[in-house]
Formats: structure tokens, sequence, C-alpha cells
């Protein structure tokens, strides 16, 4: 393994087509879309994938220049995407359409922009979602697509993946391709403005402790440091101000989202994703506050960064579960063992090689009790 | 005029492509430039536009995947691009190529860079250079073209734009254009490794003077913020370190040309620009060290950036020319103050719509004096 910060070897990496930034961007989506179907013919429909908490709150819908024949279809966002929920969506999506649509719209968090780009892939390239989970297998372009986050800190409107859980094995892998990025993205901080607060909080801090690990390792790269050090300093700014939700704060979490996004591409993340997926695959939490409850539980790994996040949590008022591992059955921690150590990739990033070495199933398991 | 650093209004930013990072990132340019020529049916030409420095130095060229039936043609960066110049370059490739080439290479600096962008877009839009001086006057997508910077500071891989001189009015003004961002880049540290130490450091603090005036600036948006302040950052690595031309400074560089390039995109300059503008148009200085010789004389509207540049070349030994403004005509100080505050935008940006009352001719003038 390479001790230099730069010798990463070479990776090529696709951005998103280009974005808007800005209060009141959202106004500027119906005239992209316009665009779209201008480029296509004209009357093309367009595919709305869109957040199920906004059947409740109906005037962001109506914000989104929706025509006769175009397809709304919502996203309910309680489970991460699964290959068959995908399949399913897709499917419908071809019998609510002509042909292919001029563009698909993305309008929510992770799972809902997740969903948008599978089904993009899907909808020009034959089989099922099962099928692409890897890396660069999606053969052709995928449908044009638009991301419209709602919440900051996936970064999913800057990758070149789209997470699903495999019905059948269960295995948690995205479309690693390039064809699986956005074409184009509006980030506009209006649209965060009525995220609950916690909720706000764990998603957020997605985007800081990707970077966080990614700058403790050993795998770097100027481009990965430089789009880190900036998401952790734009995080910093917006947890550890007087409100996390002020406008300010909004804006610049939603870029810090995005610029957390562009350094996933460059970069490995650390100790706290895997104890994280550990979660998420036996205890069934999702993803971002599966992050939190890691990264609360590794001060010994990460000393400042720990420190730091539990200032974050006192500013902002914000509580985390506990307890979340305490009495489960030795199959359970043999699982969540499993689950943990699998993640070789990071764990070599963050601990060398001989990460077993350093977490041991005993040590493990004391860290998941400790959650 | 607004006072909240976050409402600038909305802007639509068009990212690069994509690219490739890090030391021997060249040898992935053969396999990007077959990729497109099958994209384009196989036994399409491909246009290499290449700083005439390398006529010397030809292990570079050896390296590009030149085939037999390509066409490679040298750009003398001695002077910065006209559109006349440009007109002729273009001329030359039709006459070369049998209708449009598979991609444009272009292997340089901001010159080389900036050539290769508009021919790119007049092989493809009728008329000439000069008619596309402006803002999104060009009609239809240009050629694919390929950003190989040999020298890092322009942000030119990274831009919409590519400034040229009208031959005939003297205006310097680029074709802004969506269609004028590259579609990849390779940033190979390596290239940079054999530019002279003077030319390394005045091109390079174009990104940093840049960023320094976007972030004292008055229209600000959290996008443009972020990209000025990892780019600030970047440089003073680079800048202070013991040695600015080691690998790691140089890949270091290297990202910040291209974020800085990035920042250009949502923000604008100062103070200093304008002045090196006036430099550049009334003395035929080149814009990188016509901002160098702006800055050292700026500090009084730039105090601690003035101060950590004159650090910075003291640090790593670089000197700047003096008395390049010493015993003008009055005539040239009239003209030297009329292409300096012509700038409006950037020196509103600076200091408020009333620059005039703060920038007065004798004091712009004495400021000239100085440099």
């Amino acid at each position: 393994m390479s001790t230099s910060i730069l010798d990463t070897g070479i990776k090529v990496v696709r951005n998103v087509g280009g974005f808007t930034v800005g209060r009141g961007s959202l106004d500027h989506l119906p005239q992209f879309v316009e665009a779209r179907r201008t480029v296509v013919g004209g009357q093309s429909q367009v595919v709305y994938l869109i957040d199920s908490y906004f059947t409740k709150h109906t005037e962001l819908i109506n914000r989104l220049g929706v025509r006769d024949g175009d397809v709304v279809q919502f996203v309910d966002a309680t489970h991460e995407p699964t290959t068959d929920g995908i399949d399913a969506i897709t499917a419908q999506i071809r019998k609510q359409t002509a042909g292919l649509p001029a563009t698909i719209v993305g309008v929510g968090g992770g799972t809902t922009m997740d969903t948008a780009k599978a089904v993009a892939n899907l909808l020009t390239n034959d089989g099922a979602a099962a099928d692409y989970q890897g890396w660069d297998l999606v053969k052709v372009p995928g449908v044009h697509k638009i991301a419209v986050p709602t919440i900051s800190g996936t970064g999913s409107e800057a990758t070149r993946t789209c997470v699903m859980t495999n019905t059948k094995s269960g295995l948690k892998l995205g479309m690693n391709s390039d064809y699986t990025v956005f074409d184009q993205m509006v980030l506009d901080p209006d649209l965060t403005a009525t995220v609950p607060r916690n909720q706000y909080f764990y998603t957020g801090m997605d985007a800081y402790i990707h970077c966080i690990e990614a700058l403790a390792g050993s795998y770097r790269n100027a481009v990965g440091d430089a789009y880190s050090r900036e998401t952790v300093k734009l995080c910093q700014q917006v947890f550890l101000a007087e409100d996390m939700m002020s406008v300010q704060a909004r804006e610049q979490l939603m870029v810090a989202s995005y610029l957390g996004g562009c350094a996933i591409a460059t970069s490995y993340v650390g100790v706290v994703h895997p104890f994280s997926a550990g979660l998420s695959v036996v205890l069934g939490l999702h993803h971002c506050i599966a992050n939190c409850i890691a990264l609360n539980a590794l001060a010994e790994f990460y000393p400042a960064e720990h420190a730091e996040f539990r200032l974050m949590l006192e500013k902002q008022k914000v509580s985390l579960p506990s307890g979340v591992c305490a009495n489960l059955s030795d199959d359970q921690y043999n699982r969540l063992v499993a689950a943990t150590v699998v993640h070789a990739k990071p764990l070599t990033n963050a601990l060398g090689e001989n990460f077993r070495d350093i977490l041991t199933d005993e040590r493990v398991i004391d860290i998941f009790r400790r959650m």
C-alpha cells in the first residue's frame, strides 16, 4: 500500500452536467423541463418521481411545471430502495409512457433521487435492477434526469451510484456507472425549510462523516482532499452555528451535500461506514442515523471528530437513540461483526491491510454494545 | 444592491463533463480519444492543438495517441488569442479535415486551451470568432473537446469562456457559452514539472487572485464561496511551502486551477483584475504577470492578501518587474484609467456602485505609478 497521500492511481470522474443554486431556483425547473421537451421533439412526456411526503404538501408540486400527460409518481421513502421496488416502479412508468420520457425529475432525498437514477438507467437498458448492481455494468446511457434535493447530506445528487438492497440476496450495492450521474441539479435551500430537525441533522452528518473518514484515510488524492476539506468546513459552519436551519445554513448544507458527493467519487470511507452498514443490515436502521450512532461509539478512532460531533449534537439540541444494540442475541452480534468486517476497502483505508488485528470480533462486539 | 451574501440571484452553471487526475494520467488520453473515434464511427480524425513549446519537447507528443491522418497544429502562445488568429486556425483545420473531427485535444496553458474551445465552437457554428464575443451567442454545440493543461492557474480548463482580443476593435471578450465548456480534462501534474519558475508562480496566482477578489466582494453565493475558499487554501499550501514545484504542490496547484475556474463561473472579481486589464490593454502585458503587478500595488484594498502575496514571492524567491508604468505619457496614463474604470461590474462588486468616488482619476494614476 502506498504511503504517499497523492499516489492513489488514476480515476476517471464524471461530473453532474450542471446546476442552479440559490433561493427560488426551483422556479427555473419548468424551463429546464421545457428545454428537454424541445430537444426530444416538443410533445414528449416528463416523469416526476417525488418523495411521498409531498402528497400532503402539494404547493411544491404546483411549481414543477407538470403538464397534462406527464407522469407523477410518489416514492415511499420509509424504506431505502430495493431491487424489486425499483423494478416495480420502472414497470409502472413503462406502462404510463409512450416511448422514452424527455426527462425524469427526482424530487426528494437520497431514496427518491437514487430511485430516479436507477429507473432512468432501466428504461434504456434491458433486464432488471439486480442485473446492474456492481461497477460499470450499465450498457447504454439512461434517460436524461434532473435532481431536486429536498434534504441535504447524502450526496446522491452528485454521485455515480444509486444504492439498492437486493431483495433476494440482501446485497446492498448500487449501479455504479457514469450513466448514473444526473444531468442537472436544482439546489434550492427553500426546499429544506420544513425538514424535521433531527432528520436534518442525521442526514447532513452523512456528508460530514464521509469526509472526515476520507481525510483520515491512507488512500488520498488532491481533488478528493479539496472537496472533503471544504465539505467538513461547511458542515462546521452549519452545525456549530446558532441555528443549523437558518436560510444561510440550509444553503451551505446543500452545497456541502453536493461537494461531499463529489468527494465520494474520488475517495474511500473509513471505520464509521462499515459499522453503520452493520446496523443497517442486521437491525434495519436507516443509513444516516446509523452513521451518527456509529460515530458516537467510535471516539477511539476519531477522537477530535467525535468531540466535534458531540459539540454539534449539543449545540443543535439533537438527541441520538441509545442502547440500540443492548441485549441482542449472540447470533445477532455475530451477524453485526460479519456485516462490518466484510467492508475490507474502507477498513484497509482507515487501519491498514491487517485491520482484523485491530478489529477483533471481541472489540467489534464491544463497540456495538456501547451504541 | 443586495447586502445578503447569499442573495446573488440564480445562475445556471455547466460543469466540465469529467476528469482524470494524478501523475501519469496523460497515459489515459489515448483511450479517451479512441472512445470518441468509436462514438463517431471509428475512422474519424482527431485534432491536437498543442502549445508550440512542445515542438522542442516532443516526448510528450509521442504519448498523445496521434494516428495517421490526425491533425497536429501548434499554437504560438507568445501572444494571447485574437479573433483573426482564431479564424485563421479554424480555416486551416477545416482544410485538413474531412467532416468534423471526433474530438479536439488542447494541450497547453490558457491560450492553447482557449484556442481549442473557440475553434471547437466555430467548426459547428457559421461565421467568424468576433460574431460570438459576448454571452450565449453560440447557437449549437461545438465539437467534443478535451483539455490537457500543462501549466496551472488560469482555470481555462473549467470555465465557459475563451478570451479573445478583437483584432479590429481591441475588445477583449470571450465566447461565454455552455457550449464552450470542455467535455473532459486530464490533470497530470507531471506535465507542469518543466514550467519556468516565474511563469509557474505568475500563472498560479491567477487562481489565487481571482478567489481573494471574489471572497472580498459583495456578490456572493455558497457554491462560489466554497470553491474560492478551497482554491485559496490550496494556493497557500503551494506557495507557502518550501518548494512550490514539488510533485505534491504541482498536483495541488492543478486542483486549485480547476476549482478556481469553477469559482469564476459563480462570482465576480474585484479591484485587481480591472487594473490588470489596464496593463494588458495599454502596455500589452500578459494577463497573469499583470495580475501580480496590480496586486502588488493594491495593498490599500487587500491588506492581508497583499501581505500574504509578498510572503509567497519571498518564500519562492520570485521577482516581479517594477517601474512598468514609470515615465509614461499623459495620454498613456489616461488610457490606463479608461481601461481600468470601464470594468464596472467587478469594481462595483469590490467598492460599491459609487466606485468612482473612491477610484478618482488621480488615485488610479497614482496606483499605476507605483507599479
